[in-house]
């Protein structure tokens, strides 16, 4: 039981009070009922805490463990490696006294040019909520609360604060929502934060459909759900809505002391939102209360490496010529080499507690390298000197490491990008180097995906998104081969923007953005379309090569399924492989993506040996959103299970037969007369009122000619009385009658 | 003046009376006040009156000038031919006493499998309105009135009586109701028939703001409003939203009569409508009176053949192989030839007066052929037989004429294609038949487009639609180059139908279809995005030879342009050349189309000829819907007019500037602080009110830093408390009084 107070213990203007923050980065505070003032902070992959508290000052903080940010972890497809960061991050919270810190971030990257890319987990709704859940699980395990963000619907930064994203119902619950509900179903994050932006017209944090009914009602959320940084804009109408906590404080608890006072805000719904915020200080008062923790500075970095090793997917390595021997003659080339791109920036920039670039880490392993920076990372026009400087080191090299990248003020929280397109200095400098040393290696640094027209040029392309603080490191241990890369792709690289299904309707104008494609995002919409891309999702290479076999399909329910495969490293050198599993729908009464992950598992192998995994599918694997039925709809059928290594690399299929669910649309009016045909309820119903009228009329109802069964099958029974007159009108109603009887409604 | 009666005459019964049809294809018919019944039938390309009015029955029609349907008369490119047609067709209707001919259709053609894209006009609203008017004004100029539909955004087959188009209002204004706005403009129509679908949840036979506001309040619409055949739902709420014709008539009338007397029409609105329907019954009346009037049936044959000439579109013509000369040996190929597919299924099938084929007028014009089937038009499989008698036919010629396309029950009225493809027999065909000659000439017979992988197979390909029943002589006179073809692409042809970017949106599913491509429909998103196309809008070749120069453009107002240029016939061979005037505007506030058709004009020329072309622009030509101002909005700017002949085939660009239209949109506390930053007014208030309040405050207010700027540009006014504090709040509060004072609101 909690030494904490009750609601009922508080005044209107206690309770009013808890529902914003004390300042804008603490929270609780009723110091007359016993309830402390706890710190919140900012930041999905490492503590951003303010040096002061009390202002918006982000720019001094407390040293942290930079992990690298969901751009990298994301393409580990590591949940468990995920946890592990998410439990650094928990010690680090403990020792700062950080009661919530704010993240993960699981919208979906609809777009790449979208600003916070870096700090999204992926195109796939699947694999964000099944990565990111590990952040929750984690911090969460040290008895420090989660915020997961920004719920719903803010895939880009362009007029963020008033934007309203015109999404359908089908492509919220398919596309925008199901990260954030695996995830609150799962870990129950101690705090949601709700989104600056607007959906259909209605803001975030005024949403009581987002807030109360599906969060709450249809999730079973338990925790509270707290504004983005300025996303009030009614703070009664907010507080109905669901939303708990104001975020930052804007000093008009009175607003919410009066409309609790003249019955806007009624007595339960003040007490259910002032409650939820003493349960938050309740659960956090453990960890909170912990004096003198210190966390393990250096196996929070170790942690950090690991991370960073699984984060690079390696796109391309022709003719092996990754990874490097440690004997080899190497040029290093271009600045992100000695000045690591490691993080993003925006709310989640870290002030790590060291920093390895590459350059350093040679220098650790006592590596030998000559060095040349190449370009700058400022705007300026590039510097002959360095291009020649850089040929120069090309030219005495075996292998070239040219680290190629987004300079930080390409991309950042605030504002969308305008290209996919790296420096044109960049670019040019490749191709000088590469004139010069055909054994180029690019090492890229970028918080999202960038166009690779150029990657013709290289023998091999290492992607590594950002890679915190331990970076460098972790890319030695890789280029030379101490561990091989095991990242896949958890957003599709493509090299023309116009090729991406959203930029029909990017930023969007006027107020509002339309998510035209619907569900289909990503690799549903250049799978189902069959359109080319550079490289498709869940691709990565690895040192290792790998076999799948033995995969199999068992039915566990009526709309469940074990899939189970073997997978075997077939090299000589141990490496991990991540075993994906798709699934592939029938033609369905809705237009369905050609097949959408539903299960995955990284398996590491040593050279020559086998591991059998085992895959679980539950009846949301094969399910769409019905408008119809407002609900998950399975329909029965053959569907295709397949194993695989990519979207586009199937190592195996399998057919299962899945159980309808039973769900049956009522018929009436407004049915057409082909569904009622096609309906196991209406069809005898027809047949039956048909023959009565038959009998009476002594002549046919419905004349057999293809004109009319052609105007009949689309046409709503209303409609009926249009081709047949009187008789069609009495068929009509005398079906609806017969149906109403036979369904007892 | 009227000897009709006035709506003050009539009973309350007659007014209700009057708002539905006497039978399925009359109305009128208040004989108690000397109202009579008049008949009107379908038929956008000719007349399709049934031989029995008093039903359904539309098997049995009276003969009449099949002309092609506007797959066809689009491509023509010319209004002069249209009207010449509508002429033609409003003489036929005052011998036959038909009042009014349902048509045109100028729906959009969204996308290319459209069941009725055969008989719709354009995937361009301007080519579409300014082409289609000619039948309107040609038709009327007859005393006989045209009926123009699907008012609006039918746009598809599938669930068509239930589907609603969800559509944005600019993609409406911009794409879907422009050629109505322009028809009903400049020709007044005497009637516009609502389409079955709604729109935006409505349907369109009870959507006031359709019928009402836009098209009479905006357009300034004199007509009357029929329903299509069984679009009407609630006789009430559709005549409340100005629905004056239900048709046909569901045996209703007591429905208006009770609401007229319980008050839920208001005596105003029922006598709106019942007078619309007085008017037109007025208006027919001359033409009605006519008796004994006979049209001349062979001009009409010669009508439809010019109409057919201009029909068709060479696509492609490598080495000249057309014109045939006539003493060539020449194997004609193909079912087509014998048995010509000439117009589409539905309400527009025409029972025509005569029908020439190319076998027939080969034989009239005493040109020898070797003729084989080469297939059968229906599904059955390819018999050996016909593919060797083919083979041996092609194999003897010095060319083959192999007629290939799409039999009549690929496209309808009714349903939606599913592929764009021609059946694959008659490409395996063309495959035998090429291995066996190189000199193929393939002719095309289809509704809609076609893809055209198999191209590659034939040296020519000649592109004829649907060409009506004068189709065969006016081939003849193509292939053997009595004339010259003329037609122009009046949709782009794709190979793809996944190109299309209507296609993740296609047919849409559970009662709705989300027009997610908004403004970019066909060429606007090829072009805008840079996608490849087989043929592109606006092309299409001649035996003769162009050149344009000379390209001018003068403004002739602040917001119009006079655009000139010279076409030249540079060849030896008469021809006529469409000179195509699109509009580029610069970067706008929202996403424009890279360029867009605002003028065009047909040219014909004897070998050598000059002619000099004027085209006006006026604002409209540089236009978009805003969604801001409810309103059409120029942005002031410089804008490329860009004179060609096909949307890719660009001759000259030269630049104006245009002046903005001055609509400024008022600031409140929802602007953000950059737009405060970058208005005219907004922007001096925000520096004085900065001023005063840094003044009296003794500190700077907007502290400068790159993250606070790059906060506050992106911010609305409501949202500077969060960062600035009370400060914020009082500097919001004074800007938008301050501004409420200077514009006197």
């Amino acid at each position: 039981m909690s030494d904490y107070p009750s609601v009922k213990d508080l005044t209107v203007e206690e309770k009013a009070a808890l529902t914003s923050g004390t300042n804008p980065w603490s929270l609780g505070n009723v110091e007359a009922k016993g309830l402390p003032n706890y710190t919140i902070t900012d930041g999905p992959h490492g503590l951003r805490k303010a040096q002061n508290t009390e202002s918006m000052d982000v720019e001094q903080n407390v040293p942290a463990t930079c992990f690298p940010p969901a751009a990298g972890l994301s393409s580990s497809w590591n949940p468990e490696l995920i946890e592990r960061v998410g439990e650094a991050m928990g010690e680090e919270c403990i020792q700062e006294k950080v009661a919530v810190i704010l993240g993960p971030g699981v919208n979906i990257k609809r777009n790449p040019l979208g600003g916070r890319c870096f700090e999204y987990w992926s195109e796939d709704p699947y694999l964000a909520g099944h990565e990111a859940v590990g952040v929750v699980k984690g911090v969460q395990s040290k008895g420090v609360g989660t915020s997961l963000k920004h719920f719903a619907a803010n895939n880009q930064e362009t007029d963020r604060l008033r934007i309203s994203a015109t999404v359908s119902r089908r492509a919220l619950r398919e596309i925008y929502l199901p990260a954030f509900e695996h995830i609150v179903k799962t870990a129950q994050p101690w705090t949601v934060m709700c989104s600056y932006n607007r959906i259909n017209g209605v803001h975030s944090s005024q949403n009581r459909w987002l807030l109360t009914d599906v969060l709450r009602g249809e999730w079973g959320f338990e925790g509270i759900v707290m504004s983005d940084w300025g996303a009030v804009h009614d703070r009664v109408a907010s507080l109905n809505a669901g939303l708990n906590l104001e975020m930052p404080p804007s000093g008009t608890d009175d607003q919410i002391v009066r409309a609790a006072l003249d019955g806007r805000i009624t007595p339960k719904q003040l007490d259910e939102m002032a409650q939820g915020m003493i349960d938050l200080v309740d659960k956090a008062r453990p960890a909170m209360s912990i004096e003198g923790y210190r966390y393990d500075v250096d196996a929070h970095d170790a942690i950090a490496r690991q991370a960073a090793v699984e984060s690079m997917v390696l796109l391309k390595n022709e003719g092996g010529i990754l990874p490097v021997a440690k004997g080899a003659k190497v040029a290093v080339i271009g600045e992100f080499a000695r000045t690591p791109r490691y993080q993003g920036a925006g709310s989640s920039l870290i002030n790590p507690t060291r920093l390895t670039s590459f350059l350093d880490a040679l220098e650790a392993e006592g590596i030998k390298a000559d060095f040349a920076p190449g370009f700058t990372l400022d705007g300026a026009e590039q510097d002959p000197a360095l291009t020649e400087q850089a040929v120069k080191a090309a030219e005495g090299a075996d292998t070239v490491l040219l680290f190629l990248g987004l300079p930080a003020e390409y991309e950042s929280e605030g504002f969308d990008r305008e290209t996919l397109s790296i420096p044109a200095k960049q670019i040019d400098l490749l191709e000088a180097v590469a004139a010069a040393n055909e054994n180029v290696v690019v090492v890229l640094s970028n918080g999202s995906v960038v166009s690779l027209p150029w990657r013709g040029k290289a023998k091999a392309v290492l992607e590594t998104w950002l890679l915190g603080q331990a970076g460098g490191a972790a890319l030695a241990d890789v280029i030379f081969g101490k561990v091989s890369p095991s990242g896949k792709l958890s957003q599709t690289i493509i090299d023309d923007i116009n090729d991406d299904p959203s930029m029909v309707n990017w930023p969007g104008e006027e107020g509002h953005v339309d998510y035209g494609e619907g569900v289909f995002v990503g690799y549903r919409y250049y799978d189902t379309f069959g359109k080319a891309v550079t490289y498709p999702f869940g691709y990565g290479l690895s040192y290792a090569t790998f076999a799948i076999d033995g995969v199999t399909a068992e039915k566990t329910g009526p709309r469940a399924v074990r899939v189970s495969a073997t997978v075997t490293n077939t090299s000589k050198v141990a490496g991990a492989e991540t075993v994906q599993v798709y699934v592939a729908p029938p033609k369905a009464k809705v237009a369905r993506p050609v097949h959408e992950l539903k299960g995955f598992a990284k398996v590491r192998l040593e050279p020559g040996e086998s591991k059998a995994v085992e895959i679980e599918l539950d009846e949301r694997a094969f399910a769409y959103w019905s408008e119809t039925f407002d609900d998950w709809h399975v329909e029965g059928g053959s569907y295709a299970i397949e194993v695989g290594v990519s979207s586009r690399d199937i190592a195996d299929t399998v057919t299962v037969e899945i159980d309808d669910d039973g769900k049956i649309m009522d018929l009436d009016e407004w049915s057409t007369y082909g569904e009622w045909l096609d309906d196991p309820i209406g069809a005898p119903i027809l047949q039956h009122v048909l023959a009565d009228m038959e009998a009476e009329a002594g002549h046919p109802i419905i004349q057999a000619s293809a004109l009319m069964t052609m105007f009949l099958r689309s046409m709503p029974l209303n409609g009926l009385g249009v081709i047949l007159g009187d008789e069609g009108r009495r068929l009509a109603a005398d079906l609806v009658e017969a149906y109403r009887k036979a369904t007892a409604k």
